[in-house]
């Protein structure tokens, strides 16, 4: 699907943005990892990324980042694509982080604006023109408002999707307006891809034209989210508002308060956990749900079948 | 269609939130008036809402806004129904307009939260609550973040979609997000209306279940926006995704930066201007178009024909 | 003090920005007028400033502003300068309530920027040259960012203090960099007014040269606010000291959580009504204190005596 | 000065928030740090304070950061007090950064908010409670609301106050309001230190009791500073006057624009090279000034002598 090391074709499907299981000391929960990877192959995923902010990365050692890639790389054995965030405030960081990822066989790389300063836009242009050409594999911008004080505004992105080495877009902004205006101005290159972060937001990027999703609500319900992105894909405007709702009430119960950026992060780890996937272990400041949301959360798991295909399948 | 004062369905397909003309002392341009009222009826569109953001309402002096909805009462003769802006700092001044609203005829009136203090959530869901029970007209609700410094939280919004009275709502917001799942809180309601305001929304929303828009786009061309209404409501995707296209062209050279709020209702003044249908004249502190943005607004108008649905119709 | 309409001095002191007395129907509250401008002018404020944030002003019908300027300047019987605000979304109006402030013999008038619409500076500032072209008394400029989307940045704060007819600036920002950047930049002009609006930055204002301020806090507690004003006029450090912990703790027990910008005024008709001066009615969307915060205040209120000066005076 | 471990006395004065001197390879440029660590010194400062937002701390590969400790701490010879930046998305990676502190002989550890996630205030209190226990050095709290998501709001610094390895408080938010009532909260510990981060609030937090500063500006005009804080504690409200307005002169010249964070250091590193001092290399995204913004910055340093006193002392 390579040629010359660039894809000739847009990554397409639902990419999960996946959760990093951890251990008591914030090492990789090596069993728990197995089990994931598993989990969500088997619901039909057609991509990993880790090391995202589902994934916790800024709050993850770099030796940890460094064994999660060969760990996840290993397990999957190329049955699907993995693809690295490398996102860091240190540049030399994200590209430390994308050599290792390299030598592991990843597809790609992941990145978002670095996410301490406040710089003009010319300046962040110039910096993913630099990182770019430094990187041995292909580069996905990545547009984070909700966790980054910089966001890539329409005509930087546009005017970066220029690069040859920079082969798609992964937009977690709310705002569909913003995917839809660059994919109108990127239209020239068939094979960049776009794909959307927001659970709530795969059917309707879909449905008009992106190429799918990272939605972290797959972690848990990988069948529903693939299913919903089949649907969209083949135009089954009624399938797709059944499960459209479907993800909707999965993510009330999951994510509650939209208030805290983490919150969706704490809920599928919550989930996750109440499955028997993994243990519940974050990254400070992060900190697990309380008991009374926890309770919640597995009396919503009681009423879905993470492990079936929804109904009507 | 209203069984003791209320609605059994709901407000349904482009509803205009119109431009309101100007003369040099910023009272009604009746002539302009009559000539904008003509074309968007003409062109198909389902609904006028007068007196939004759109219609620079928070700008006019009182005896402009009543004088207005008698005049656009006058000219529409019933055709479509008129919904009026009542949004204001001054709880008085909101229902002096309503009751204004009502005896010209208008179908319903429409309330953003207040625009000067942040108050708390229960405060501001009190409020709609008292302007609901006071009001001679039934309510739509605005949330409207980009102008307001209060938004209507899922939560508020939900508990207020319980009151009579409240019939719809209008989300500015560009976090379709929102719109889902206040939606999906409010099923058990099936008469309530939920209307999208951006133009490049409104596909999405309806291919997902929401009754329309309220696209300030629609001024200038309402056969483009209400072919793309119908077709996402027949579910036409390969319809949607052109007509779609056309939207997002048609918003690049109208609205240009994003990064002021104004800057829409500057660009679709400016292009009704062009096509001869008003003059310019703004409200403070609104300006019209440099020389140089009108140029491009009028090289692109010569790529469209307003008056005339757009191509594969 | 005024030559050829134009003052020859700075506006000095503490200026309070007053509390509107209201009535059950959010009309003037007569009586509760004339003790709150008696409690202020026997606490030797400086002049009153009313139909600011702190007086409700966008809550008001234009008839309870046109009112209240009336009476107000009728108890003041030219004691005190009285100035008024007219910050307005509608620029008919700013000028209306101007012209009634100069019939009834105010000294000034105040203007925020319109608080609707985000424009570029550029229209910013043509916006307060028309308005201040248009104005029967001269203006201060209003920097008030926490409850209007535009700010008055340095350049055009500088560019508008050209202009013959704007005469000071009141700074409510809570940024002091912001007010020296100012003073800096048109230190030649040594009429102009530099007003700071928050009680817990009027000292540091002071002692670094600006003119006075705007405290609302100076409503309750006027003699507290005027000898602060004085210590730091007279470089009295210890006594500044002393005297700013009081506003500190004064500030802390009536206006609670700084998460909503309706707090401190909230805070302050509370204080006012607990002391007999007058109702808590308040206009919409702004609510009263709840009983357990009228507690607190009320507690707080025994320790002070807002009709006498501070302890040590 | 250090009593089991902990201070008795706050520290206090100028601490210089230190511009950190690189080479091509944004490596440690050795002989800029030896030529600026004698400047400094040279200058008066009471202290220093390295890998900070001015420092570009968190652009800096850890091997940088912990040669960065190690030079200067030897360089300094215990002159002055050595206080070190730890502040990182990665908890353990702080930690590691305050081993390496401790070892080299620093007085003290600096932490801000971790930057990326946004949690509620509960699970930021529970961070720095987690961070303070671990930690082999006394800790100020930083608040940084410019560069990170999360502030240390009120409640939270009083609440933090309380443990025993917390030590003081800098403040980087431009809202004197915080100080003063943090400061107010925490008066039953005088050995806590207050410590004000903006060049242009130095004076009056020195002149209403805080401790002193870490203005970045400290970096170019030690004496100017140092000046200022001696002027301030002695009360010598003349002598502040004319020194405060030197710093305003100072920091319009070099930040230019206060649009973006960056701004200051890129403005300080420029006119750190115009002295010769070291050159100008910056980590990405960060870039230097460009030629017309340096030639302005050459052009006032002309005007001043940043190895002299200024005029007066």
């Amino acid at each position: 699907m390579l040629v010359n090391g660039y894809p000739t074709q847009p990554l397409s499907g639902v990419i999960t943005a996946m959760v990093t299981p951890l251990d008591r000391d914030c090492g990789v929960d090596y069993r728990g990892l197995e089990r994931l990877v598993e989990h969500l192959i088997g619901g039909g995923v057609h991509g990993l990324f880790i090391l995202g902010t589902t994934g916790e990365a800024p709050n993850l050692a770099y030796d940890v980042r460094y064994d999660l890639i060969e760990q996840t790389c290993k397990l999957v054995r190329s049955r699907v694509p993995v693809i690295v965030g490398i996102t860091d405030t240190c540049h030399q960081g994200a590209i430390r982080v994308a050599i290792k990822a390299q030598q592991c066989g990843a597809y790609a790389v992941v990145a978002a604006p670095p996410y301490y300063f406040h710089v003009p836009p010319a300046d962040l242009r110039h910096y993913f023109q630099v990182l770019a050409s430094q990187l041995p594999l292909p580069l996905f911008l990545y547009n984070a408002p909700l966790n980054t004080p910089l966001w890539i505004d329409v005509d930087t992105a546009v005017q970066l999707a220029a690069e040859p080495n920079i082969i798609g877009l992964k937009d977690s902004g709310l705002n569909m307006g913003y995917l839809h205006a660059v994919r109108e101005a990127v239209k020239g290159r068939p094979e960049f891809s776009f794909l959307v972060g927001p659970d709530e937001l795969l059917a309707e990027a879909v449905l008009l034209g992106a190429h799918g999703g990272m939605a972290g609500g797959s972690n848990v319900w990988p069948h529903l989210f693939v299913a919903l992105y089949q649907a969209a894909r083949a135009g089954d405007l009624p399938r797709v508002g059944e499960l459209h709702r479907q993800v909707m009430q999965f993510d009330q119960a999951l994510y509650r308060s939209a208030a805290f950026s983490a919150n969706p992060l704490r809920g599928l780890k919550c989930a996750l956990a109440c499955l028997g996937m993994m243990r519940e272990h974050m990254t400070l400041p992060l900190r697990p749900y309380s008991t009374e949301e926890r309770t919640k959360v597995e009396k919503f798991l009681k009423t879905v079948d993470p492990f079936a295909p929804p109904a009507g399948s």
